[in-house]
């Protein structure tokens, strides 16, 4: 297909998709005349990528290009890629602010957290403080910095976790298992706030709403 | 306090607090002397509140200043205002593309998910949306658009939302109950993608790493 043909398969405009290839996010197509260019399947999939990681991800150009030199990389191992992919979506938050000795503890907190659910993850992964982060501001609006408040929702997440590695598909290409791996981690955590926050409402109607003086929640059969 | 304790106390510079002034994100403190204020805990309180929207929620001054109206109109039931602070905070993505017949269809399969877990959610919560968007994604890279994949979340979610709000305090100064809404909306929302994503990562080290020949995973007791 042409470019306009490839606009029009991912809803993404020419301006953008040119924009991609400048960048070097997208590989060329094949030139077929003076300014012109055949695109493929791999061209539709990768734009898609790119979205996902821009729209639901929220990354900048440079994190999405880290991520998605992890994926094209064959000589890193598929579980190393995933790291650095990882690391690149981790959230990057303010850290100006706050004394280092208060900051160690808590790390020293989240470290206490991961230990007591057996979760296997990098001495370094970013996300160690990004979870830092977030006890950082609970604990400036009363809540603590005890992790312990957290441990009930480790076993949905670890269940779903599970599930969605479980559907990338083995043997398969390596970049389609990246895309897998990525895509699920945007999508799935979208999925998931947006969840998570029907359940606050859902628990507002019955604490401070309408609900009030309905039955106690009882679980779905 | 003079400006100078308030940047002390926050960690927002003495820049960005006359910024967040003169955007009405906060209030005047009480006139001393000609260009010198005295701030108090309700100015701190504010700023961290504002902090937490930004760093946390990545939400910019005009959904910011959406989130304080309602957390300050005393007209506004504490459970609408809660609804109100929701709808802003819901994450936007664009919606440029696809066709507005297969969004109503997964918009429907929203409908249906809200329905078998008995959650109380406005008609119009943005939420809805926000579940939709991650719901076309992930079926463009082949996990179709069941909700059902989604069940396995819910308990956990809703029994940490229930934890939340019932660390609300009541009867309370409205202000602070709707501090606590808020940040804990945007702050546990970051603990919990810190914890899916270790959980993935540790899936990841037993499908694709060195856990791959381990024992598989048993319940932490």
């Amino acid at each position: 297909m042409r470019v306009g043909g490839l606009s029009d398969a991912t809803g993404a405009s020419v301006a953008t998709i040119k924009y991609y290839l400048r960048e070097g996010l997208l590989h060329p197509g094949v030139a077929t005349a003076v300014n012109q260019s055949e695109y493929d399947d791999g061209h539709v999939r990768r734009i898609r990528l790119i979205r996902a990681l821009a729209d639901l991800g929220r990354l900048g150009i440079a994190d999405i290009a880290r991520v998605l030199e992890a994926v094209d990389d064959p000589q890193v191992q598929l579980h190393d890629a995933f790291g650095i992919a990882q690391d690149a979506m981790a959230m990057v938050v303010d850290r100006q602010h706050g004394d280092a000795e208060r900051r160690a503890a808590v790390l020293a907190e989240v470290d206490r957290f991961v230990k007591r659910h057996r979760l296997h993850i990098r001495d370094d992964a970013a996300v160690r403080s990004m979870l830092a982060d977030a006890l950082m501001f609970l604990d400036q609006f009363g809540w603590g910095t005890d992790s312990s408040i957290l441990d009930g929702l480790v076993p949905g997440l670890v269940e779903q976790a599970a599930a969605e590695l479980a559907a990338v598909p083995e043997p398969a290409d390596r970049a389609v298992q990246m895309e897998y791996s990525v895509v699920g981690t945007v999508a799935f955590e979208t999925a998931t706030n947006a969840i998570r926050r029907m359940a606050l409402e859902d628990a507002s109607w019955r604490r401070f709403g309408p609900g009030r003086r309905a039955r106690p929640r009882t679980r779905v059969p």
